[in-house]
């Protein structure tokens, strides 16, 4: 698929792929972007109200991102080998009610994915389309972890 | 200030510090968690909407969190100093309306910092209080690049 703006469709839904959260990850994260002590330490962390060593938040949202842009990745290189042109995915404008429903603990393999839940043309910007969309990680039991609602722009067919 | 939930009050504004965005911190984040050619390479990101190399998204939003974090940190240290009991930085809960209004380019030093909006005791948790605050970030020119609204749990003095 090669995802212009004209090829999305309400209702879509797609899997990104998934992520298992180990120990060094999780520290190396939070480390770098978020040094609280039930980031970083077991023992602190057990003390803590989450009971365990678990992920920032800001981690479980960054490694959405990188499935994100590698699924598209994919579909561009697979639209490029079938010799056809490949649509730009356009920056990001910001989301809506991201929310952390659950801790995510060392081991823990989050599943990621979105629904495409409405489309328009930009007003200013008439090359680009805005698409706005469900975001949600879950976990390996099948709970939802993360969900958030975003708006990115996508490139319209030439 | 030892910042138990009884101390905060509403309209407070807090600074949270200054970050540079180097080359070197922007291609780091990038590879790991946002891996577009606009964040990772000079070259693709001049022919790209940006124009020039600039930093991940969800890299401001990060180092938010690394100054917000280390502010508190330093809050608490300074409490301990002084042989005063010390507030524990309650989970995170969600974020409503991010915007990344400007990109973040090569060499941009960005102000992080905050303002508390509402308060409320938590119906479920009566250890903990609910604290609302708008969140941002102005770069060297004073324009505002990033922001977004916060709802975290602050410990309720014992």
């Amino acid at each position: 698929m090669t995802v212009y703006y004209e090829d999305i469709e309400i209702g879509t839904e797609e899997l990104y792929g998934s992520f298992t959260f180990t120990e060094e990850h999780i520290i190396r994260f939070a480390t770098a972007y978020d040094p609280q002590a039930f980031h970083l330490d077991h023992e602190a962390a057990k003390a803590s109200h989450f009971g365990a060593l678990c992920a920032s938040g800001w981690h479980t949202a960054s490694i959405w991102m990188k499935l994100y842009v590698q699924h598209h990745q994919k579909q561009q290189l697979a639209a490029q080998q079938r010799g056809e042109a490949t649509a730009e995915l356009g920056p990001g404008l910001g989301f809506k009610n991201l929310k952390w429903i659950k801790p995510v603990y060392v081991g823990d393999r989050l599943s990621y994915g979105s629904k495409i839940t409405a489309k328009r043309i930009s007003e200013h910007r008439p090359r680009w389309g805005v698409v706005s969309c469900d975001n949600w990680a879950v976990n390996q039991d099948g709970v939802t972890v993360f969900e958030f609602s975003a708006t990115v722009m996508r490139e319209r067919r030439p």
